[in-house]
This record gives C-alpha cells, structure tokens and sequence, in this order.
C-alpha cells in the first residue's frame, strides 16, 4: 500500500529548483519572490471523475494535463503569464504509485511547456473517487489583466476557434479534445497588448453561458450572428450522434477552451471569428436570415 | 436543485471589497497588488469527508472553519502573515443551498479573524462525497520565513501546548479539537522575530512523524525526554477509551495543530514547553528514567 510520504519524497526528486522560487514543496508551504511592479492573479480549477474524466477512457497523464491546462485558460482569459502552481489529489484507496507519479507528471509536463512550475501540493486517501484541485498563480507582466466587466455597448465579439463537440463519446476516439486543448496564453497577451479588448473569457461553460457571464459583469446585451459562430467538425459528429442541430452543440457545449472576447475597434489576427456585438439593451440573442430570437444560457452549469 | 451559478452570485454579494484584493471572486482569476519587499508563500490543504470530518458529527460551518484553519496552521508554521485564500467544493448530488453557504460562511469567519479574505474558488456538484479544499496565501511582512530544515546539532525542541487526544469520539462530546483549534499566528511571528528559531513546523501528522520531517530536512537527530512532553487531558480521555497509554497519544495522534519547533538558544515564552533536543547523530529517540529507546513515527500518514 503506497504512502503520502514516499510520493512527496519522488516529487521532491522531481523539482528543479531555480527561478523566483525560494522554496518548492516539501515544507509547510512553499515560497517566491514576487516583483512588486507584478499585480498577483490567483485562480482555481478541480476535475472530478466521473464529472470531468473518465478513467475507463482517460489515463492519469491526460487528468493531470487537464486539470493544469483548464488553470492555464484561465492564465489566458485574463491576459497573464503563469507563474507557479500547487495541486491537491485525493486518491482513491487502491491507487497504485505508478498513477499517482503519471497524475503528477502529466500535470507538470502541462505546466512545463508554459514555464508554470509546481511548487506545492497536499496528497491524501480516501473511500471516495479520485478529484484533483489545482491553484495557479499568475502574474501580469506588463498587460493590464483583461476582466469579464469591461465590455461597452456596441463592441465587437470575438472568438478564437471553432466551437462544440468537445467532450469525448466511446463510439468516437477522435472527438474528445477536452482533455487535450492548447491553452492560447500567447495568443491572449498578443491580443490584449492591442489596448482594444474590453472583456475576455475563456469558453468552459459554454458559449451561451460565458457570453451571458460578459454581459451581465459587464451590464450589456449581445446579438450573436448564427452564420458567423465557427462550429468545429466536433460539433457536426456530434450532431450525427445527438439528433440536435451543430449549432446547438457549438453554442451550448461547453469546455472548448477558446476565448471569447469583445472589442472596441476591429482586430486583425488570423485566428479570430467576429461572432456578432453588444447593445445597450439588455438580453442575449442570436440573429440569422429567420429573424432574432432570445439565446438562453443553456450550456454547463453544476447542479447540487 | 441548486446551481452553481447562484452560490456564486451570493458568494459575491458575501464579499467586502478594498485593501489588496484588486479583482475579488467573480472573474477567472482574482488579482491582488503585491508588495515587492514581500516574499509569497503559498500553502494548500483539504479536508475529505470521511477522513477529516464526519458529517454525522460536523456541520458544515465547522468543516469550513477547519479547512481554512488548517491553512491558517501552516501560515503560523512559516510565521507568515495570511493574505488570501481560494477554495474549491465537491459538492455530493442532494447538497442543499443552505449547506454551501454554511461552508462558505465557515471558510469566511475563520479567515477574517486573521484578515485573510477569500478571493476566489471553485464549485462542483458530483456522485462522490463531500471534498473541500483551500489555498492560501501568505506574505512574509518583515520576518523571513522559518522552513523545516534549519535545525542544528544540539539545538532545543519546543513545542506549544499539550498533545494528544485531538480528535472527535462519539461517546464524548468534549473531544474533537482537531475542528476547533486556534492558529498561533501571532504567537509563531513573536517566536520567530526572537531570530532564535533554527525550524518550526505545526503538527498535523502528529508529534513523532512531524518530527522525523525536521530532522530529515536538517540533517539531525533528536532525543525528546518523555516525562517533557506535555500530554492534552484529552489524551488521558483517550487513553481511557484506547487502552494504550496516554504518552503514546501525544506522540503520535496528529492534528493537534500546536507548533513544533527548533531553537539555537533558549526561549522565554509561557506558552513552550522544551521537550528535547537535536544531535548530530542520527535517528529521533525518546528518553526516561527506564533508559533511551528509538521512537518510531507512528503517526498519520495517507495510504492510498
């Protein structure tokens, strides 16, 4: 039966010290150096199984990149650079060694190819399923961060990809890029050094719900374009298997893990879709050749 | 069936806003100013029902207290000023409104009693049970940081306050302190500002392995003298209901939350009781009248 104490002892052998930070995991907490002309972003995310993985279908590399590359989305909806992170797994009992190390690598390999090192984490055991937590700090590095509350009637709405069919279905080993999206924190900062975005979200809940979480912050309304949303080929194979229109999955689905955004003057970038624009008046709706209908935030939301 | 998104509109509505918190809960990441003279220390925890409460026993107001209190534990092991926190729920399927934000409350009052707001989190809803989790932040403010691996060869050990007995028994309602211990923040600054204090630790795991942490750190041994340690009259409880003795308790039941610490030189305070010292030597032993004998850590330790 693997212990807490020699997992904390492998990841200790794991660290590469170095960099701002003084101390790394292994004692009661761990420690950086902080440049003070730096705004400190804090932000959190979990996966839970069953809710947002599937160990009969994912490998616990893929939770661990998950659960870092959903707090680097975050790291991109809000303009930042990542600047370390700390982790909590509850394992079940029953879990090997080997699943825990490949949890723990696949959530650093994530971290790595953005230079977000793990600094700390708690390890426990107990008679429930696996859920992973996962803290990441950011810092602004020079952009302002990008807020959900800033966005002015008649702005511009983007986003950075093509949407729904995001989750996985057995029948399909193709579809599934929920455990395996690129979080754009490069494509964020470029963005936001623009000086025109107002308001920025990555999509995890949905776009309906995320656009609907812009506008309330933000106190507008929205008008989508139905012709311009980009639906991902996801989404149409999806579609093939719901009997609901791709539209609708691109809409509603949720966890594309692009980012939403609205403007104050067009921009220029290859990877942007213009979506449509807020208004004045309150309420979301989606527009197309057959008129304007209401746009319900139908998309994820977890219900107790 | 309550949703998330109305636990969060009233988790906002909960906020107070001002000091360094710049972007509180709301948005993807909060954002607070830092001061550069400040290090960051970051520490995480969880509590897990079934583990560290029991929700037959426990309220969720006392769960929520408990988990920030466990942070706030840490805050005063590294002598370090609490200056914010996120948390993240896994609420079970049935959760009703009225038990999340008693969490909520619980995590809050606990926090404020050390200025330490809460800044962000994350909620979900699940088939699993009841797991909650908090990150916290702490700022140096003028004292350096103490670690676990400072101690030195014939350094004193002290620890805080009697040990044992810490947890609940459902025979004896005056048991329990695990989810009712007060953080010595203050205490641990005071301690630390002597510049005397070579390591410090709190004890979760329990004296004897929280022990064998400092001295694997540092590189030393230690020998505590058995009629030292201060035994907790609710290890003499214990004891009754155990029928080991009560010394064994204080040495090895855990989440007592006193602090353990390491001094190159004597220290005059009420609250410490000197129990020991380090050695060159390796190994930690535990002396009396019958002689030296090695003491194991027995303590806590998760398996998966």
């Amino acid at each position: 039966m693997p212990g807490e104490f020699d997992f904390i002892d492998w990841i200790r052998s794991q660290q590469k010290p170095g960099g701002p930070v003084l101390l790394p995991a292994g004692d009661d907490m761990a420690a950086m150096r902080w440049r003070g002309e730096d705004l400190l972003l804090v932000g959190v995310d979990q996966v839970l199984e069953g809710v947002h993985f599937d160990l009969s279908v994912h490998s616990p590399r893929m939770v661990g990149r998950k659960v870092m590359n959903r707090n680097l989305s975050d790291c991109a909806a809000m303009a930042c650079l990542p600047a370390g992170a700390v982790a909590t797994v509850a394992l079940p009992h029953g879990t090997t060694m080997e699943f825990a190390k490949e949890l723990y690598l696949g959530i650093r390999e994530a971290g790595e190819a953005y230079d977000c090192p793990m600094i700390g984490g708690d390890t426990a055991a107990w008679d429930g399923r696996l859920a992973v937590t996962l803290t990441i700090l950011g810092r602004s590095g020079g952009i302002e961060p990008i807020t959900r509350r800033g966005a002015k009637a008649g702005d511009l709405i983007y986003v950075t990809g093509p949407l729904g069919g995001s989750l996985h279905h057995a029948g399909h080993p193709e579809l599934g890029r929920h455990m395996s999206f690129t979080p754009p924190i490069e494509l964020a900062r470029e963005l936001a050094g623009s000086g025109r975005i107002t308001a920025m979200i990555d999509i995890s809940d949905g776009l309906s719900r995320d656009l609907a979480h812009i506008c309330s912050q933000s106190h507008v309304g929205a008008v989508l374009q139905a012709g311009q949303i980009p639906i991902h080929g996801h989404a149409l194979t999806w579609s093939g298997i719901s009997g609901q229109d791709a539209l609708s999955h691109a809409l509603h689905d949720g966890e594309d893990h692009e980012l939403l955004l609205t403007a104050s003057a067009p921009l220029l970038n290859a990877s942007l879709h213009l979506i449509g624009r807020t208004t004045a008046e309150p309420g979301i709706f989606l527009e197309s050749s057959a008129g304007r209908i209401p746009l319900p935030a139908k998309a994820w939301e977890h219900r107790f």
